[in-house]
């Protein structure tokens, strides 16, 4: 044997998620293929084996599928039926194709949890702009309105603030769309959860996550959140684990208003939310992911540091890279730099900035003072 | 630009220094390239650029120094005078010659930091089997008997107990040996220090080592030494650096007797005793060596757990691979496994665990526990 094998992991997707699933295979010993058309990708150049190919592509898939024990994804751009055949056709999928489904498919989601008591903001699809309106001045305006499924980073979701905007909604959009009330709430939360082959499930401690323009800007833990909402936000992502059928790791959004929990969205993958993980647990979100795929036993979630602080590091309007000038971040003591190797279109998601740190203030202040100092140099 | 370029690093040697080196240059969007003949070696396995050819090479050195910003290294098999060769030719190398050559050639080392009050046991470079009988009858038996470079793990240095082995010791061996007087000591260190291009020094905690049969078996911090002997063996590990003119990271070991600290050896590169580094420091000694041979701001070297210990996995003397079974590892709550994708020669080190906890009892009983369920685990 000329490895210590544990196996070979395949990845739909190439992106920084693969990234860094990539550096966390690399401890267990464990190969990793990326599937993804970017010979560029941010995972091919951290140097996993890539498998050129487009995620819809069942052909593509299955070369993919070839070359590993398990396959998984980092989003959702594969059509669940395709990985329904594969797992078919005798491969190992992991998620399967009912959580990745639920992942994908936001009003799905919600009609498959709702029966069990998973709580959501009142919503129904609108197939035209008449049961937009009609549901709008039942619940009251504003209403916010997402594509059921393909939107991401506050893509794909706006805001309609009466009955003017709501006539005009459907204008160029193909389909029904998802329409919920615009709740008021107190924080915004994500909870990553791990869950294996066997049920067994790991939550890690609530994230409180900051939104900038509907795109995920800063994330943290501790939460500002009281002791029961902590212990109702770990109940309702292992809940909602158990009934998507995961595998794999998940991210569970929650918001707390003064009445309680409400979801907001999940993503059946590693996630934005859950980077902080690396520095702040024993086993990062990555290597939980690769371990439960693989059916290995799953790590430690519980919170090693007093607190954790996470800003994403984003491509600047005038086009230049934040990244290309790393010193003044570098400079900043316990800030960790985490650097995408992706090419920084304004608003695009090139790297993030960990820190940790005795007191959740001084975690956070850490983070920010990095970013601050990757977005303020001054290009050479 | 496609990437926040920070660089590229090219290492000599692909072993598993080079590839957690790498895992550390994932975070900075540095790219690694890797000298070494072999196409599984740990490096590439974990997706750093493959530069096929030898060490020792001057054209195979050269073809390194093309393909990246500045070369380093990770084991001592490069002729000093081929790096000094580089440098004159305009390629950028740190460490440099000087330290490199001190880091190779133990007796050079002991000969340039005496006169600067680096204290070692009483040693001397004997030429035949009469300058050591004489050295022994003055310094008093047993002595230890090195190679002057090129042994590691305990191979190149043994025991002389009197005369007659002392007469036996240059058979089959060419050259000078250098010869020590074997003093007891109560603990051995190892330092890590790191040091920039500009002078800047940061030095991690002294981190205590066992040794079995030569060999590193476990690390683990905070060392078990006075406040004193702390103190002072930061003190000689920065010195140390300073004379050698380090550029990069270097270990410093330490002897800890009744009368003070002896320096043992220096390794002027990444090191063993400082895997812990990944879990319990802000920044790696990976990320430390990558960012002070790139020019960048040194990261912090602080202890930010209470407690941390590493214990390394060795191929079995049954030639079976402890890492073929991960899982009983795995399972053992807050181990960290770090495998290589070496073959598991007996002896040979293709992996190690580490633990960090809130006691040093904690920390060092988890890592044994880990290890131990690797080497009890049954083949399947």
């Amino acid at each position: 044997m000329a490895s210590g094998v544990t196996g070979t992991v395949g990845v739909i997707g190439g992106g920084q998620l693969a990234r860094m699933a990539h550096q966390a295979a690399i401890d267990l010993g464990v190969d990793l293929c990326v599937l993804t058309p970017d010979a560029d990708a941010p995972a091919v150049r951290a140097g996993a084996r890539h498998i050129p190919g487009s995620a819809d592509r069942y052909e593509d898939l299955l070369r993919l599928a070839a070359c590993c024990d398990v396959v998984t994804l980092e989003h959702e751009l594969t059509p669940p039926e395709l990985l329904e055949r594969l797992a078919q056709e005798g491969h190992r999928v992991a998620p399967g194709a009912r959580a990745a489904s639920l992942g994908r498919d936001k009003a799905k989601a919600r009609a498959v949890l709702a029966p069990h008591g998973v709580p959501t903001a009142p919503w129904t699809m609108a197939s035209d702009s008449r049961e937009l309106e009609a549901f709008g001045d039942e619940v009251g305006w504003p209403l916010v309105v997402k594509r059921p499924s393909g939107g991401y980073d506050g893509r794909g979701v706006w805001d309609l603030h009466g009955q003017e905007e709501a006539r005009a909604a459907f204008e160029g959009i193909d389909g029904p769309l998802l329409a919920e009330a615009r709740i008021s709430f107190t924080h915004e939360l994500a909870v990553m959860v791990v869950r294996g082959h066997d049920g067994e499930t790991r939550v890690y401690p609530p994230f409180e996550t900051v939104q900038v323009d509907g795109q995920c800007h800063e994330v943290f833990t501790p939460a500002s959140v009281s002791a029961d909402a902590d212990r109702e936000a770990r109940r309702l992502a292992v809940a909602v684990a158990h009934l998507v059928e995961l595998v794999g790791v998940m991210a569970v959004e929650l918001f707390v208003t003064a009445d309680g929990l409400l979801l907001n969205e999940l993503a059946v993958r590693p996630h934005n939310s859950g980077h902080l993980t690396i520095e702040a647990c024993p086993t990062s979100q990555f290597e939980n992911h690769l371990r439960a795929v693989l059916g290995l036993p799953l790590g430690a979630t519980d919170l090693e540091v007093p607190a954790a602080a996470m800003v994403n590091v984003v491509g600047s309007m005038d086009g230049r890279d934040p990244l290309e000038h790393l010193a003044p971040a570098l400079a900043v003591p316990r800030a960790r730099v985490h650097a995408y190797q992706k090419s920084a279109r304004p608003g695009r998601k090139i790297g993030h900035i960990t820190a940790t740190g005795p007191t959740l203030d001084e975690a956070r202040s850490t983070a920010a003072r990095a970013a601050s100092a990757l977005s303020t140099a001054v290009p050479a």
